[in-house]
């Protein structure tokens, strides 16, 4: 099989999600890295270039060149990976979806709702895949977790307690510098755009359900922090279900701990993102049962998304991995779900409506 | 040395909470239950009374005539133990403070503020201890988180995270006739007023932190259930900190999940009641920090409140126990803090704050 | 009813262990000490001994003078509790077993195995019960696994991994000088005669297993001790089934982490003792259970030996609570099982045999 | 930089370890897989060539064929992995070795020492490396113990508890039926074989301790099993310390339990397969810390093995390919640490010594 090539925009040397990317398509195999941009500085992006081994003509100065070239190729890229800061991702991702070439961004899609609503209608225009990378939909656990809720396991679901705690604002003396704490490149939430809306996504994806309303106080801890750091968020679902989401970037102890748990009339699930391998499920009225990734007693069909036995841990990259293998599947024609633009759009509305909901003292704020 | 004589109030066979307290005071040595009325039948509170090995002539009838009799006595009890549902317990302490007994109530102290007022009055005027057991504020690692903080290890207090989750409505098939979720009995909150007025209490007691306003969302998602059954409250103190508080009597998988983390400007604390002899601290920027109840490297003395070293679990006996110690010690002349009508009034507060800002869809409510 | 009378031996101010017994024997109820000698100091112990309510008539100088004495009384104790060092156990149960003084006494029950042998007959031929405190066995949840393994919950057991671990002779300076580090006061084996004697008898307690012969490797790791402070020990029970036991005394970074796994051909057990209310089952090929000790579902009746619902957390007084409410239990005429003579005799031949084969490099030894 | 040609023998459709050998090499990049000889059906192993995107000319018939081919062609491949069952590993290594390609094989290396011990000869002979793939030593908690030894953060070790549990046998029912329960083909050893070699080389890898002697019970609890399914080793290293190894693949309730703890006079290491990213350090007298593979404060650089930021789970592939990595680099020239047929030939003198103590009655072996 010829190899299906690929692009990338942003992720330069040390930029950490971008490696992931690159590793996480390696892992299934299949792709390579043709062609990029990879910093806003020409001469560091093509020696970057190099050393991942693309060829110089193929190291490009701006994005909308690249779309362009990379369009009129015979062996042009078939879709392009956007890691760049936030405020950058709607002008990239338009330019690659208008010349028809498929495309994966991470998250959050947009600044602004209106970007990501014209993301989304571009794509379905365009024929143009829109790949949006929650991660954590990826982890094999998180995709049976769907499968159980699906089934009826949990009943219908009443409440949900979903979090994502980090420490890096307390911690880190170069925080406020990065540019996530910088509102021209992260978007006017840091807290919320960045981790926030990996609950709303983890949550929606899981459960299906969709937030009907929602009251947010933001909060900035740290000195001169010119955005969020700490969220709390009470949510009403559609269909009278309950929830509140809390996110933190001042949680000292916690690196990276995302972790929900759902209550329904039937029985409850819990997953920690730091141990992506183990479910807890407790049926009504029974002991709770310990569930791994790769011996799960209540789905049919040993897991396509798992790729190892239980016992043998798997990580973020194996999340991505899932992520891309089902892009990739859609691309070769055999539809599998992943998060899109439509999701990539909820989570930038997500986000606006916590901005709304903080500047008017908590008030309710329908989506 | 002579033993102290007690009495009690409600309690009866069968009753769980009341065989605590009288367990845990025997922990402690040094007093007799010498009088007392276990039920409203007359006939089942005297064979009750007679099994604890208390004389028939002080197996009372009525609260009223046990007060004013136990205070005639020169034997007559020194306190007395209220563990009857909450709705009667402001008649029944207020007798016995009038008589200038002392007494020990379980929470919430009252059903209306007014009432817990009138104690906290009554109590300061008759010189009669008021003491509510609030039991998580007896645990040894409770004291010492509240020591800990006081001595800076986490620095000025951002955030607050504090759940206490259980499973009991939804697992039960009589829990709708339990006398917690009627009304009459109970008041007017189930969940709030059973053990979110513990959250309330615990985070008060550890952090000092006072409440200055809250929003609040109560629902009841068991079917027929009139009281609240699930709250999540988002929670403002003087000062700038903030919180969020989530109380759930439908969590399935969750016994008695009680569970606080508290976030510094120098380090963070979390503690869980169901493994009450283990706190995890972090300082900022170092690695976490797994400490025991009995050998707490950020103490100076050994706490006086754990009986046993490292290793020996401590339960809710000796939480008691250690409440009990100190409102005999305060008796005895001693001062030590113990939560008094105050703390009681401080909760029945919360409480009906967070029915007043649930009944106004989640508005502000000032404290 | 009347209290039951007892009297100690051992246990003066400070020591840990006969608080224990003392508080343990309160959370019952139904007892009273009324008889003691506390000290080699004649002194101390009548000076504790007023401390302790006694009268200065019952403050006696010596054991066989209190055995004496007490015997005599129309209103003399039932039972003594020995908590003195492991070599004088011997001499004082025999002073109280021949005068038919029922003795609760501390474990290891004597230092060589044909004193032990002499007890056990004593307490045959006067029908006065020797109880030996084998702590661990009262815990609700190691009964409960005891009859979990009954009703052929885990099915023909091949395997157990037990192991006590603590450490206290490495972190603490004073550990050298402290009586269980001296041969006169301890006997031949510290960490064997310790804690390693606890896991033959929790082995045994659970499964039943009787050992056939076994290989033990004794160390003595500390410079300047003289007993041993870590063993291994191989163990074969009679049936096939076999074993390994761990004991430590330098094992830094656990404070008394007592813990049990067994593997049958239907299931596993697993149990920790710092943990002490949860049992981890799973039944072959299933998902790993959580069982709280409060609500065991593979129990037909609620324990007698819970005093609390599930999430209240129970400990070690809870534990010797059980034991004594046995022991009394089978006082009172209703027989019910304790560790008696047996188990202690069967303590020390295990000890004995630990020494033997450690002597001999490990060679194996019946028992 | 041109990708690095490798083949693989061994490793059909549906192989697990082999499929995991790939995909670790695909996460570091580099190397690419161009020849092969993947069952001994020769039309599945050219089927399976073909998927594998590996041109016809390169599916071989035999090993011997395509070493003798390889080495001839300009392009042919660097190295080589076997993963193959046990019994052919010397064979094929053999033949690899000779022809002057360097080769990445699964442990245990061979069924017999003296087999190793030719690899090893013909390794140091020919220049080619042999790394044996003992994929625990490639974690970065792992390699991050190791330096925490090397540091002197236990000081002088002085126990070391490690095991290995898996429950395979007990509740797989076609176990008896793979190939590792089959002496032809996995040796004579099962359980020591495949995972008992893997605490030996874990401890020996973090600890640096050589075994002097040691004593083994292997058993077998499945009815029908001709090899060993469960084993107990006590072991003396040089130098004074000890420890003890246990194995089981009749442990219901572990998928894939390893475990180290290590005792010294400075403080104890604990770290869990199953939870790879987290390490528990205790300095002596000290509170316990938990230390994430991502932020370990011992060490003054972060790890080169490590990928992710703390938080961030990392698996079973990231430390097969930290293996690759460093076998890589040696090709390279930078010399790193990787397991090689020194440590192969470790492992199975190891195997070879449990098998002989245990036929003996447990004596003990020296190695």
């Amino acid at each position: 099989m010829k190899p299906i090539s690929y692009g990338m925009v942003g992720g330069g040397e040390g930029a950490f999600i971008a490696d992931v990317h690159r590793r996480a398509i390696a892992l299934n195999g299949g792709c390579e890295l043709t062609a990029g941009l990879f910093s806003r500085d020409v001469e560091k992006s093509r020696s970057w270039a190099a050393h991942l081994g693309i060829e110089p003509s193929r190291a490009y100065a701006s994005y909308s060149e690249m779309a362009q070239l990379e369009r009129q190729r015979d062996d042009g890229i078939r879709f392009v990976v956007v890691v760049t800061p936030n405020a950058s991702h709607y002008a990239i991702c338009k330019a690659f979806l208008q010349k028809g070439i498929h495309v994966v961004c991470d998250k959050p899609l947009t600044v602004h709702s209106e970007e990501a609503a014209e993301l989304a209608y571009l794509s379905e225009q365009s024929g143009a895949l829109l790949c949006v990378t929650y991660t954590n939909t990826g982890y094999a656990a998180v995709r049976q977790m769907r499968d159980m809720v699906a089934q009826g396991l949990v009943g219908t679901i009443r409440f949900v307690n979903a979090e994502y705690a980090q420490q890096g604002m307390a911690v880190r003396p170069d925080a406020l510098g990065r540019w996530r704490a910088d509102p021209d490149q992260s978007g006017p939430s840091h807290c919320v755009g960045d981790i926030g809306t990996h609950i709303e996504n983890l949550v929606a994806t899981i459960t299906g359900l969709r937030i009907e309303r929602l009251s947010a106080c933001l909060d900035s801890f740290i000195d001169g922090h010119r955005l969020d750091d700490n969220a709390t968020v009470m949510v009403e679902y559609e269909g009278g279900a309950k929830g509140v989401y809390w996110a933190s970037k001042i949680a000292i102890g916690s690196s990276n701990a995302l972790a929900i748990r759902i209550y329904g009339s039937a029985g409850s699930l819990a997953w920690q993102q730091e141990r992506p391998d183990t479910i807890i499920y407790t049926p009504c009225g029974k002991a709770s049962q310990i569930i791994d990734r790769g011996s799960n007693p209540y789905l049919d069909v040993p897991s396509r998304y798992s790729r190892l036995p239980a016992g043998h841990p798997e990580g973020i990259y194996e999340a991505f991995a899932n992520i891309y293998r089902s892009f990739l599947a859609t691309l070769a024609g055999k539809a599998e779900p992943f998060p899109t633009a439509i999701e990539g759009l909820d989570g930038v509305r997500f986000i606006e409506a916590c901005l709304a909901s903080s500047g008017k003292d908590g008030a309710w704020v329908a989506l």
